[in-house]
């Protein structure tokens, strides 16, 4: 049994083109090799142009939902996983996910960053820097930048192997 | 777009080979209508046999782990959502489901099927009766009774068309 | 170190008059014996009336929300957990529980019902019967029923000394 | 009806004698106040600390356990809620709380002070700074700094008045 890697790409509802066309691209990209790509599922910002950009390339997308139900999912997903939880889906977005690429956001991204590195997995921010606060694990490894899609992949890449499809205790 | 149906089909981790049969037949019938299964996602009983029998007839599988990682995870699973919430995560399962077939099992199945009436899905109870408790949503309809796999998906169809692939407002 | 005894009360929040009278009744004998009650926290039937008497009598009440603030909690909570989960708050209301007693109600009853049992928790049913589907649950001592709050409290007396104050592995 | 205030104190499980000793000032400070102290319950660091403090000035403490029993709280704790959800949990901590105070910690400190301000509660940190990641929230003033415990409580009862044991819509 094989299951594909999941790359869980976090990122603000409420953001401007720029990091929308940065979200499209890496959608698409993460698409095109063959992974899974996994966000929170609304209909808005980083989710709705990462679900896009993978849809366009023919990838498959997996959205967590906070709400009861999907009326707020964004139109390309193949699987909306109704939580009902608000907030409290962070966790299972980052749990689920076999490494985390992180786009520009606000509280609710930096939540699940935290949430990330918290429970081990490695975080790779696209487009900004999360500062002092999470500099201990920048120096641990566990959180690293990358300067354009197509390296944030690369670094990706790395982490897959081990952790990707295969059993892991936690 | 259009997501596919999916059914959850709940029952027992600790089950017998009748059980376990009847739950292989129930997944592959619903493989074999396009439909999408979903399951608790560890590997033993109602779960691990469903999954079997869905990826037996080349289905898709969608497995939500109440566990913080995938160590349980049954092998027949297509996407293994990572919760680390235990039972509140049988929450997730039944929001997800556009409609419910519970097959035997124990409380943990009860708390399923209680928590998927409460939210408004419809339940189709597979080979056992859930008795007097119950009996208020049996008269309501949201709550039947299936005396095979066939009968169930013949009733799960009718559910379908009205619940399944659009958004709904909860 | 000895925290009180926690008796959960479960019991729907659309229930008539004389279901609400047995649950202040039985708040108030809660509090009466030094013991804290817990339910749901909102402001309706079996929630609210226990959460009454239990103040009635200089009781300690604590409320687990389902909404993601306190503005329908029912007034006479010491303690209002908010937790924005909707039905998933039904697993904290058992887990926090020693011991839960459930007064009639619908669905959300039920799954408070099976999540305790699929816990371990000791359920007494007062002025109801859980039927069929619950019966092994029955023979095997874990789920019992009383006849008038008094007599729950008896029997919820037996547990408390076993599972009460004191620390408890899962 | 007028529930007390509940101050959250959120920070590390294992961090320094300073910083613990800096928790526990906090934590009798705030029971000399009259008000309610919150945290993650478990016997360590932050936790453990703020209850001590809390209890020897006879306050309240409310614990909201990650795990599934109560088996890691610490014995400081009135009212141990139990969760099972892990991580999740935090979100119960930083939604119960009418304002959040932040001691040093590590990343899941970091997901509380995120997911507070995602969910519009006032933050105060003390101790320590969040850096530029936090920085929008430090200007809309949601976000501020303390020097000392007393500090901490003169900011904190700023905002109570405004959120404190009132019902408010979220």
């Amino acid at each position: 049994m094989t299951r594909k890697p999941v790359v869980g790409v976090m990122g603000g509802a409420d953001v401007g083109a720029e990091v929308c066309a940065l979200a499209r691209e890496l959608g698409k990209r993460i698409a095109e090799r063959g992974w899974v790509l996994l966000n929170g599922g609304r209909d808005s910002g980083v989710m709705r142009a990462s679900a896009a950009g993978a849809h366009e390339a023919g990838g498959t997308v997996i959205g967590i939902l906070p709400d009861a139900d999907t009326s707020r999912a964004t139109p390309d997903l193949d699987y909306a996983i109704v939580t009902g939880m608000g907030d409290a889906r962070n966790l299972i977005n980052v749990l689920t996910s076999d490494v985390v690429i992180a786009c520009p956001g606000g509280a609710g991204t930096l939540s699940e960053v935290a949430l990330a590195l918290n429970n081990g997995k490695h975080v790779i921010l696209l487009g900004w820097d999360a500062g002092a606060a999470f500099e201990d694990f920048r120096r641990g490894g566990l959180l690293t930048t990358a300067k354009d899609p197509e390296d944030a992949l690369a670094q990706a890449k790395e982490t897959l192997p081990r952790a990707g499809h295969h059993s892991q205790p936690g």
